[in-house]
């Protein structure tokens, strides 16, 4: 399909691997094992039931072609599936089979069992980031840089403090995504329409398949109560824009006027064959393209949200791919964005380069504060004024602007006004703030 | 893929079939060919060449794994399609394949190239709906049903009158789909930053190139200009809003306590084998799952659209995944909606008897126009309420009810006012939309 | 503005009256104040400076039209406010006022200030709400309905195990709602580039600003990584869908052909005066308008949620309005859901005549669970079958055609029939359901 | 309200100022009044009605407020509206007033009436848009800039191409949005179901309505068909994706390290107070600010398009506010946009420093070109590769490294080398783009 070339490129080889339709089955059939395992436990088979079962029902079996040619008809692929392994079964088995369950208890089970190894790869690759952007941060925390804003040159800032911020955000959208995670992946289990029909204490039974298939237990089943859907989604989103802040803000510094950053080879950056001079920032440009699709699923599945009566005609249908899609393109970002952060090529002196293109006019409140020690404070303004205008006229630095005014250059030492009108001395709460990222990466 | 469960049961297969991996390479050597042949013929390369590229890259001899393996390396296919491509060919040719383009020509051109036959095909379903549609509205032209609004009854209407509406809508957004697919359908060709370096009277080539593929002509490469994206992926998502608001109202009126329409055995339509008396509408339900998935496409592409500089890091490469499942969604749609349409099977009792449940209380105009002829209007107004609230209380017939009061008994003819206060005749301009309807189309 | 006719109708009006300009310009002032007032107990201002440039600033001198008309100039009304509030200070206290805050700072920190007590009464109506939703779903724990699956009758449930489900998927989103209140409205505090050049400790002014302003203490300023922005709305986008939820059931509940449940006067339901037979459910209407335009805010925060640089161009400025609307249209949704849930009229009577339209269909299971106690599972089949055929031609009662079969009137006790074939008796957990919903609702 | 800080600001005010309360009652009146007319002309109402009614109900009788407060009462001002305007007509009048329409008729046609003249003022900013456009296109059809691609330095181009490439999305834009504009807003009017209950030739007085109004004529009152909503906002959506990268680019362009462009003073740019030396690029952020919400505009009334039965319950309500807010906020983007573009500084210079940032890389075609005059294509290669690198490394220009290079100066005469790889000769077919423009617009 299409989608090999037009939407796997933004996604993890390995999660799409992980999802293609064989795993689906192998998910569907594991949720059906378990359930009759757990009904056979409560009572409701006859022992033995559940391994004879899952003995006729390898994974394999199932005529994957049929399954998806079939599925329009009924509209979701559990009625073909069912279809199929009853036929797999001997006829004594066929009544103990999809016992109490309805198609959506399959299929949205079988999207959780599916998703929940994906989100946890997710969590590896954000820790795998968050280590790497730590060390960057460390090893940055007092490289001065310029700090931007509206596009313009603003007043300086180290790059450890933007890494801290990428750090920040990241750090919160992945505590998001632990809890979901950790609490948000239901089991799905409430028959055709939602109250366990023909099956005593179905209740408990729906908490035991929740355990027996690692996934957590819900109130309710949740045919038509989709927060559970959106709790993923909304967390898948909020780390997918984590990784679009930091992925914008490299494309920016990695742009040719700016050379700050330069992503490493690991992200697939490299020359273009007619432009050899060129490094497209091509990890970052997957990491927006996943992105914007991933917002389009949360979109999607906000919209819809609300499923009338005991189970939607439609809204339920519209979710399954931008589910699953969602997760994949955000394990493609994750997959790319640990080595973009890692390995990324920082460099100090084209930071310093493009914070020397302001000619000192980003530098005044410093200047100020030294210049008054010695003289009025309106001259003081004015002085610096007039050294950052001379620097740009001159295209000099502007310490040495500073000392060719002579009121300057007698009431200071040299050293001391080179020294209070480094940009690096000029960074506000840039050290502190990677103190505390660190500190509270630490606790979190 | 978990597409061949999640999302293509909502596609068409013939649609699906059509835009395989495969496929896209065939596209991508269309592309490659047409653009040789344009250049030789400009003179931009030597006589026979065309011919021979053509000869060494048939779309088989591609190896498609490896191209999705490494398409995002350099963020599209493209690029290792063009290597594969120029390893295809004698070294001879090498320098005259792929002259004066980029990838995005490629891939662009391509997309254009997949999605013309698939418009073409949702417009020939299109097409089909409108004339089953048209039969359905003629054949109801005068069937009396209950018009609602905000879920209620209120006012009789005619079936045909509500086709009407369908077609209506219908009929707008072909035109906007058939524009695009006539007008808007652009050759990409730009070479690197969209200005044809190295290629001279390159805008008569790319004019030429656009012939030669039979697609349009713009005035300029679009590479960051999206609006011919954006006038395909709206258009695409007016078609789906009508398809799903018939969709909808089918649904509605599917409803057992409505009981008015049931879709035909042809949409996949049938029982649940747990509940055999359900006859679940899942073509409806198909349509308005694709139509939700469209207007996701929409809002990614809208907000994608705005891509800087002559290439974009990341909005382009968010569109092609979105445009193409819309297409397809799209298609899949309409192979549903027309025989939805052209074989619903409708339920005129059903009609009648909603109808009824109002016991004459939305006939109060034309009791009373009758009832004021030989009465007051206060009195004539006061006699219908009464035996609107009578009707109701013995669950009786709105006119037997009305024959019920004396006052209305001794002053007319029972077949006076059986006929004056008959739904059918109070359906305002319902007829007279189906003619209006059939004509517009006629003209269209 | 045209907003008082086309948007504040889906708005709570006290939230609209809390979030007028003047009101917006209080929480700017009181942001400044607390600064001043941090400020100077961490000795960056002399003492006594705040409560002086608190009596100079009241939040009625400010000229709101000018505010306003120069609002665009610079992008935001921070701008013209400081310039306003500076010309109304002495120029003693110019220099202390601001400092060390930027634009974002005053408008990121006066919008949370503004939306807290938006949350919390979101929080009191959902409160509300649940209260109400407990009490119905206890009253009608056994109240049987019929359950439908994509708008068809399947099986019956109770009214309780609906009104649970609504129950459990509001009480999820408040959940999520409540962590955001609680844990996540973040005062906003960084200064020009986010990393409060000219002031020492600068992070524990940020702490202690938060505490004086009742907000949460973020880790870092936020100007660029919107993590907090996206936790808010996609907490409101929830809420908004569980109440969407809702809204769609009883909106279909409502329908004349079904009859189940009616709006109360107290939502604004009302009689259309041409048509006085009906009764809109407009209290559902405007939540679900209300929450088609919350998905769309929660769309564009999270396209716009990677902001590069420092701060942003553009995508900052989109977010202010989608937020503020989404806050105040949620709350006005929930204004209205309190009571459309806490006084919905229920018709158990319809409810009743809507079961026995299945005539027995839907109750093949404990027909046959009761027949083949004296005769062979496939007789009991046959004649569980036939009955249902015949109740449905004669329009009569299901468990009348039971016994009208001779098989079944000479084994089985008429009225051991009858409670056999109950559809209050075959609801599966519905009861179990409400039951649980109470008990995890008490935890809650 | 909030909406005049948080919103406005990116609106037009003069649109903003056009569109309020008072000016939506206005257009109410005139539907009526109109209404009234051209009933009267039919013969439905008595000579002289209509004129009689025009008097009654200046549009400044009605008390706004207490629209505003009621209408959600009954989910539309509408209805209060009425309700006024009968109060204020005299007994014998109020039969007459509002004849056969229903409150969608009024708000629908309304909305038109409102929104008709703001698309005009649009097309007028988008004329003086492209005009600005045009000069700046042909006055820089020969000015050399770097093409940039994935962010990176690619290939030259002129800055004219670039302008032609915005004026070909603006033109492509504005064509739809003139469609709209003269065929697409329609009246609206088909009374309580949309089949004109109680009025006969009830379309020709829809059509005479049109007429009147100087709206379209619809085939069919549209109350659920809303095709007509979906064109106007596609229209303005793709109006807004051609005005919003334009300003990407011009951001982009403005970049401190960049300083190709520069926003006039007539978008509001200018210095921050903190900051002098900024020059914040505020007119494109207003513009990108406003295109994401018109984003979201789009995603809303795509999703909220299908509308059930004869009127839809909540999706019609939630087109209102986005459908108005997404005009004035593309007016608002328009009126920034026309000086933007007019007045836009350009810094050739800057442009030429730029380009020489690549020190030759970039210009490898043609200097192989010269070379191969003279020497085996491979020596060319090898030559011209080295002088960029020299180039680079000594950060000398790029002909002059290939001039100490022995094997081209003792080749060529200096002149020509410095002809051969002057970036200006080096941009493809830039300045035919600019002359195809000029020529398609002159046609347009």
């Amino acid at each position: 399909m299409y989608d090999r070339f037009l939407r796997h490129p933004f996604m993890s080889p390995t999660g799409v691997a992980a999802c293609d339709a064989q795993a689906f089955v192998s998910a569907m059939c594991a949720f059906e094992i378990a359930l009759a395992r757990t009904e056979e436990t409560a009572g409701a088979l006859p022992a033995g039931t559940a391994e004879r079962i899952a003995q006729h029902i390898p994974a394999e079996a199932f005529d994957l072609s049929a399954l998806a040619e079939t599925a329009a008809d009924g509209g979701n692929v559990a009625i073909p599936f069912v279809k199929q392994a009853k036929a797999l079964l001997p006829e004594s088995l066929r009544a103990y089979f999809h016992k109490g369950a309805t198609s959506q208890d399959v299929i949205d089970s079988a999207l959780m069992l599916l998703i929940k190894p994906r989100l946890a790869r997710c969590l590896e690759h954000i820790g795998a980031t968050i280590a790497g952007g730590r060390a960057l941060m460390s090893c940055h925390r007092k490289t001065p840089m310029i700090g931007r804003t509206l596009t313009q040159q603003a007043l300086p800032i180290t790059f450890g403090a933007k890494v801290g911020q990428w750090l920040t955000g990241l750090a919160a959208a992945e505590r998001r995504l632990r809890r979901v995670h950790d609490e948000d992946l239901f089991v799905q289990f409430g028959g055709p329409v939602g109250t366990h029909h023909g099956l005593d204490d179905a209740l408990d039974v729906m908490d035991s398949l929740a355990d027996a298939l690692d996934l957590n237990r819900p109130w309710l089943p949740w045919h038509t109560d989709r927060q559970p859907i959106l709790a993923i989604i909304d967390a898948v989103g909020s780390v997918a824009v984590a990784a679009e802040k930091i992925a914008t803000d490299v494309a920016f510094m990695a742009q040719t006027e700016v050379g700050e950053a330069r992503e490493p080879a690991a992200t697939g950056a490299g020359g273009s064959s007619s432009m050899p001079h060129k490094a497209n920032p091509v990890g970052s440009a997957r990491i927006r393209a996943a992105a914007r699709q991933i917002h389009a699923a949360v979109g999607t599945i906000h919209s819809a949200g609300a499923q009338a009566h005991e189970r939607a005609f439609g809204e339920w249908h519209a979710e399954w791919a931008p589910l699953v899609d969602a997760v994949l393109l955000l394990e493609g970002a994750l997959e790319t964005l640990a080595p973009l952060v890692g390995e990324l090529q920082i460099d100090p002196e084209a930071m310093r380069a493009n914070l020397a293109l302001a000619h000192g006019a980003n530098l005044a409140p410093p200047t100020i504060a030294l210049l008054q020690k010695s003289m009025p404070t309106e001259q003081a303004k004015a002085l610096a004024a007039q050294a950052a205008d001379n620097a740009r006229r001159d295209r000099c630095d502007y310490a040495e602007a500073l000392l060719a005014l002579p009121e300057v250059a007698k009431a200071f030492d040299a050293e001391r006004v080179r020294t209070a009108v480094d940009p690096s001395a000029y960074v506000g709460t840039s050290a502190a703030q990677t103190t505390r990222v660190e500190a509270r990466l630490g606790e979190d």
